[in-house]
């Protein structure tokens, strides 16, 4: 495959980025498509005219993954994708890249004439970010079986609307394929992505071959201690739970620094009651995230943050209360499929490194199903989910020269 | 004085205080009168009527202070009163019963034929809290002459009502005296009040002799770092806002302590974006509230917090900002009432101790205008601004025969 000389249109790989990011385009610039909203269709029809135009069979399934077919013939697919929905004022390039990147990569292999033995399938994924359904990687979940199909339709969203009544509004026409994935059918699936960090760009690298997806513990928190009056009160007869979670918050960052490996925690979500200026806060409601990329590491840092927990409470008379949200267990890349990216890489003459996914990708699925694994390209000072969100053009071009690159031979 | 017999009718007392207490009540049990609102218009007309009752010389003024007076002749009245607007949500004897309390106190010392040199004059203080205009202690700022009375009249509340226009719909009828007191027209002030704080419940005392109101300084603070992916973003490449508030809160209440003397800091507003469970918090939005009974302590305490934030930040890269919201001196209180108050205290053969109010009161702006003080009763649990708020009826009481002793010496 190192032979070959792959020539991405960078020019349309940009143009088609810039199509998209115009679609669910706020006042402040971020981009908010939401899974099977109006924006989200009409991103998806633009895709679907683009697969149609670059000469792919076009398919859809049960829960409205779009699916675009290079080649043909028995043997099991090479797939690869991602998705078009968005968290609430995101980036242009987060899910897109890897669809645009996708049709650009197959169509530079059909203009040197690469006829693939196993069918390329190039896959818009619904529902990938959790920000409308309980859940994310919804399309992957039903491809892989991870799911079932009637489980995903049954989801509803936070205005009680069903997958299924929303599906049924995204505008398919024609027959619906089965979403789950037959034994034997998918050969692998490699997934071309932004960073989201900013390790790459720190090491002024080009492309990261993705070892393992680290895993996620989601958990809610409560802290519980007594609104009075902010100059009434004197501090020793305080029970502050502003402070009592401020304590916790420090301590989960000094917890996950110490742990090292890949370990991360966050504290996003974190909600200070009554909020009135006078009144010190009687309750703080939070959740903490909590990502390692092997399983006896994630319990470890759960379990640490969990005692944390009490210790931040109990000193100010602070009670508290955690509840788990989800629990997502780290997915280890396929190793054969890893060294195709590393191989794609150094054929297109760039600089890669081997590294962990903090975030969860659909990839972490299909992994489930095949051998996966995930190309990364530099995120501009490692910002994403947000309007900054950037990736130089020339490193863009670069990563769909190695998934071209690494579909060709993943496909032979 | 001492020699007096003074009976509260403790039955009346605890009456009134239900008949307000119903006003303006919540489905989850907290009493919202905001000023110049409805529920306000309807507390004051029960109390006016009571004022007609117990046999008071009612007026009204410019601002629509409501005043009941007890006694005639040319002398320089006694002043005592509080207020009937509420916190959102508060409780029942923040303000009310320093109303209720006077009118009872009077009634006992027309009971016992007491005949005043001096009148004493039941105020009801407009607009104390400042939930609904842009200040509380609306009232006697008016009467000290601390803010024009045409400054409070353009007032307007977060929907764009004037004050004027609000006071309008209040429902006075007659001429209104002018507010502003004439000099020499006041010969003292004081306000019966709940502590609002734990101190005299955990030192099992009955009464507190206010020996200053303690100052207050507001700042609105800003904590900016950046917003990014909760996964992707290793710990050492974050700019966390919340970990850098956190820090800030934490060293704010350590100052603070370490300070003493009365120094107490909160932060009661704390908001934190975006707020997604899955993002690194890029911002913090907070409200520090400081006060000190002392100008020069306050302001140690306030400059140590200034240089508290700045650090707070710079360890994280976190860039922050602050700007004054209000400054408001704090008031040392008349050592000639305080002592009157003792001597009361003692007569009625309850135990008192001197005290800091760690909340602004109108006694604040009295103050300005004439000799005051404060007779503060204890809160159960220290609880305030709540509907918890509450206090023994044995405790009332005592404080009504506390009041009614200190206004007899001060007007004979």
């Amino acid at each position: 495959m190192s032979s070959l000389t792959i020539q991405i249109d960078r020019t349309r790989l940009l143009a088609d980025l810039e199509v998209l990011a115009e679609i669910g385009r706020g006042s402040e610039g971020g981009i908010t498509r939401r899974a099977l909203s109006k924006e989200d269709a009409a991103a998806r029809n633009y895709m679907k005219q683009r697969m149609v135009g670059a000469g792919l069979t076009v398919t859809h399934d049960e829960v409205g993954n779009l699916r675009g077919r290079f080649g043909s013939g028995e043997h099991a697919v090479v797939m690869t994708g991602s998705h078009l929905d968005t968290v609430p004022a995101g980036g242009r390039l987060d899910g897109p890249l890897g669809i645009v990147g996708a049709i650009c990569a197959v169509e530079a292999l059909g203009r040197v004439g690469f006829s693939p033995k196993r069918p390329v399938e190039v896959v818009v994924f619904v529902g990938e970010e959790g920000s409308r359904f309980r859940r994310g990687t919804i399309g992957s979940a039903a491809i892989s079986g991870h799911v079932e199909v009637e489980a995903i339709h049954a989801l509803v969203d936070g205005e009680g609307i069903s997958f299924r009544d929303a599906l049924s509004t995204y505008g398919d026409e024609g027959p619906r394929r089965p979403a789950r994935a037959r034994k034997g059918e998918v050969h692998a699936f490699v997934e071309l992505h932004v960073e989201q960090g900013g390790l790459l760009e720190a090491e002024a690298l080009d492309i990261g071959a993705v070892t393992a997806i680290a895993g996620l513990v989601q958990r809610q928190l409560s802290f519980l201690g007594e609104a009075n009056h902010a100059g009434a009160t004197p501090m020793h007869l305080r029970h502050d739970a502003l402070l009592a979670a401020s304590t916790f918050a420090l301590e989960v960052e000094r917890i996950a620094r110490e742990l090292g490996g890949g370990a991360v925690a966050t504290i996003g979500k974190f909600e200070v009651f009554p909020g009135g200026k006078n009144i010190i806060p009687g309750r703080v409601e939070a959740i903490c995230d909590l990502r390692a990329p092997a399983a006896a590491l994630l319990s470890a840092l759960d379990d640490r943050v969990c005692a944390a927990l009490g210790t931040a409470g109990q000193a100010r008379g602070v009670s508290t209360r955690e509840s788990l949200l989800q629990r997502v267990e780290p997915g280890p890349m396929d190793e054969r499929v890893i060294a195709t990216i590393e191989r794609a890489a150094a054929a297109a003459h760039v600089k890669s490194k081997r590294m962990i996914s903090g975030a969860i990708h659909d990839t972490l699925h299909m992994a489930e199903l095949c051998p996966s694994a995930m190309i990364f390209v530099p995120s501009t000072g490692g910002r994403s989910h947000c309007p900054e969100e950037e990736t130089a053009p020339e490193a863009l071009e670069r990563g769909c020269e190695v998934l071209a690159r690494t579909l060709a031979e993943l496909a032979s």
